[in-house]
């Protein structure tokens, strides 16, 4: 089998690199209303190219926001159903000025990670490069006879802006969703020689906050020291959050945290991770985050909270004498199970509003959140994503915590009852929602290759 | 003399509001590089409004800046000669959405405390309705043949950019710049029947500081807690720039700091001031500032640090989970006697730079900076103001310190050995620098009236 694999992905490689070009090249930011058109665009050729691979009852499925993308193969229904989940959506690209070519240019670099070359773009490898590796390894089964089980495809455009109408959807459509299991790759692997396979994700509780001093900008030489300066107080109260320690200062925001036994901890310690080459990496004198916990804790079992954007007053050149009216800030909570991010929303929210002074008014507003998740590694559907890694990169992957957030996997747990295995290609230094993004064409491609051998494996192991 | 005075303003009044109009329609932004043209073109209009007015050698001396407008009437060289300073630039219009008119649309709107109407636009207070009101004076003299004195104008075009390029001009042109004294309306009054002249000035030190953090922006999920966020790192330390009594912890910051006599904050103390009032029209629920100080004392006699501009991480639309890069922030420290621009500017970039954790580099860049100045209220020329005051508004004007800085009047006294008198005619509340910038129809046309009488009575008390 792996050579009829393998010998369909080396004829038909650079046509699988131009289809994914053509996607990349569309700018489907679900962020910003301006792209609404191309989100859009993005839909109705994923849709297309659903149909081309041999996908039967392929459909825009119309909801509040972006649409849904839906597909299916039924080849017997008393075989095993496989639901594919990805999302066509992609993060907003700026800064601009520091991508070195065009995020909606796609064109394949040489890395130090990526010898063979990776795939510069917006959504390279956040998702649509990694939603397109299962396209093609379905157009892959389906022309050499080798599909083993059914297939569903559920591919969203809302997921960078907080899968706000995903539930719904799955709600609505928990007959034609009935699967066996889900199959998602939006996660990584440690490095292109260790792979891993991702059992746990953080949660988040992602809010806005505002704080109004004077109703009015103010000249800071006039009122300067007299009134609230917004900026000043929106600072003392973001560094109010956290401790000497870094802990964490929200009343009751660690009650919920599941604590790792010792073991639990020595078990992950074992994962090969060098610090100095952390710091190397990223260029960093020093690593900085709650005491008592190593790096690797520290983003993937610890929750954070973490200010994501922050802004007020004058921003432009040169210096402007302004005592602003208003000081913003977006800021996201990771979370950790088995905290839930409604509850830490809240406490959050009570205690931002508790630490303001009298001379301010603040406002705190929900954006979007997801639970924390650990998928079983004794599953059917692990087993099979395991022994499909073990064929294609000749080694068993690790499995670990992922400090990412796929908020709607506990969501499908929830909702359809079932269990979703997280196989991703991606490596962390693919600088997903940053300048650069990347994907390495050795990623792409090992990830078109694997799928097929999953589907076998997992339609043997559900015999 | 008043009549010839009154007379000529009540024929010419729409004609001196035209040419204001005139001026403003044209944004002269000078911190901001695209209104280049602009800035120059206001210089060309001002040049020719001087020689109109009857000015003699009237000049754009260039500068490694934006260029000074010079221009004299020398009458007698036995005469006292009274040199005007004023400026021509203003500072950037934004937040553009909150103005009710365009910036460079000026309107007459009426206002609880303008009810005979304010000419609203950036710059109409600050400074171009002000510095014009001296031309307007000087046009009146010429053609009333009442010029008592000599005359000088020096209009700069980078006031509000720190006026970087002043103190060369002056000094490579003190004999051409020689005078008696300087006067300057660039400041205000308490109210429209209560006038007031400025007697002191605090001083500025202006910083931009950057804060990094890992080389790129970061997956706030695969990174968040385990690397320093230059967001969070730079709202702690701009909090740890003030205690819970809102000191200032820099160390050194109060060292030079004048104290006043209970004598002299008793006397303060008599300036006519509502509190209720101040709260209510800047819609605050409470007041803040250093412990121990009143609200009028905290913004005249007390320095202060305040953050005039915050920016880093996603600022757009919806939800981004990045962790920055960078954070940037704009502070600025207003100075008070006997601090020291440079030194004080110093001993922020030390202590910024101490309190910076390991995990993170920062950078401090000065923008520019002035020294606090108090003038003397016993000199000819202030005695000469507040009697023109006094015969123009009917009643003795108040000596008053102001919160905001010129910092060029300690530069003239230094460079040219001139104290300047502070002679403004706008309102606290005319909004400069904030959107909706106005500035009373009554006040120009005063400050116009009020002018004249200054230099007859300077010629007089000058013999």
């Amino acid at each position: 089998m792996s050579n009829q694999i393998n010998e369909y992905i080396e004829k038909n490689k650079d046509r699988f690199l131009n289809e994914l070009f053509e996607l990349l090249r569309i700018p489907s930011v679900s962020a910003d209303p301006k792209y609404k058109g191309d989100v859009n665009k993005t839909a109705d050729v994923i849709k297309q190219k659903l149909v081309e691979a041999g996908a039967d009852n392929v459909e825009i499925c119309k909801t509040a926001g972006y649409p849904i993308v839906y597909g299916e193969k039924i080849i017997d229904t008393k075989l095993p159903t496989i639901l594919v989940y990805g999302h066509y959506d992609v993060q907003p690209a700026d800064p601009l000025e520091l991508w070195t070519s065009g995020p909606f240019e796609p064109v394949i670099k040489k890395t130090e990670l990526h010898p063979q070359g990776a795939i510069f773009a917006r959504g390279s490898c956040d998702d649509k490069g990694q939603m397109y590796m299962h396209v093609k390894a379905f157009e892959l089964m389906m022309k050499t006879n080798s599909l083993p089980c059914n297939i569903k495809f559920m591919i969203e455009g809302e997921e960078e802006v907080g899968s706000s109408n995903l539930a719904t959807f799955v709600k609505q459509n928990k007959e034609k969703l009935k699967a066996d299991v889900i199959v998602i790759s939006d996660t990584g692997i440690i490095a292109n020689d260790i792979p891993s396979i991702t059992v746990g994700l953080r949660g988040l509780s992602y809010v806005e906050v505002e704080v109004t001093g004077p109703n009015r900008d103010l000249h800071s030489g006039l009122y300067g020291g007299a009134v609230a300066n917004p900026i000043n107080i929106l600072c003392e109260m973001i560094a109010k959050m956290k401790d000497d320690k870094n802990h964490i200062t929200i009343p009751g925001f660690y009650d919920d945290v599941e604590i790792l036994s010792a073991e639990e901890r020595a078990e992950m310690a074992k994962a090969p991770f060098s610090l100095d080459e952390y710091k190397k990496a990223l260029d960093l004198s020093d690593i900085h985050g709650e005491d008592g916990f190593t790096t690797n804790e520290r983003n993937s079992i610890r929750p954070t909270l973490d200010v994501n954007g922050i802004w007020g007053g004058y921003t432009g050149e040169g210096a402007k004498t302004v005592i602003a009216s208003k000081a913003y800030a977006k800021i996201s909570m990771r979370l950790v199970p088995h905290q839930n991010s409604d509850k830490v929303t809240a406490l959050f929210k009570n205690y931002f509003e508790s630490i303001a002074p009298k001379s301010v008014k603040v406002k705190v507003t929900p954006h979007h959140g997801g639970e924390p998740v650990v998928t079983p590694s004794t599953s059917a559907a692990y087993k099979a994503a395991s022994k499909a890694m073990e064929t294609t990169f000749g080694k068993k992957p690790v499995p670990v915590r992922s400090g990412g957030s796929i908020p709607i996997v506990a969501m499908f747990k929830s909702e359809l009852g079932l269990d979703s295995v997280l196989m991703g290609f991606g490596l962390d230094s693919d600088a997903i929602h940053s300048p650069n993004e990347h994907f390495g064409v050795f990623n792409y491609l090992k990830g078109i290759e694997t799928i097929p051998h999953f589907f076998k494996n997992y339609a043997e192991l559900s015999k």
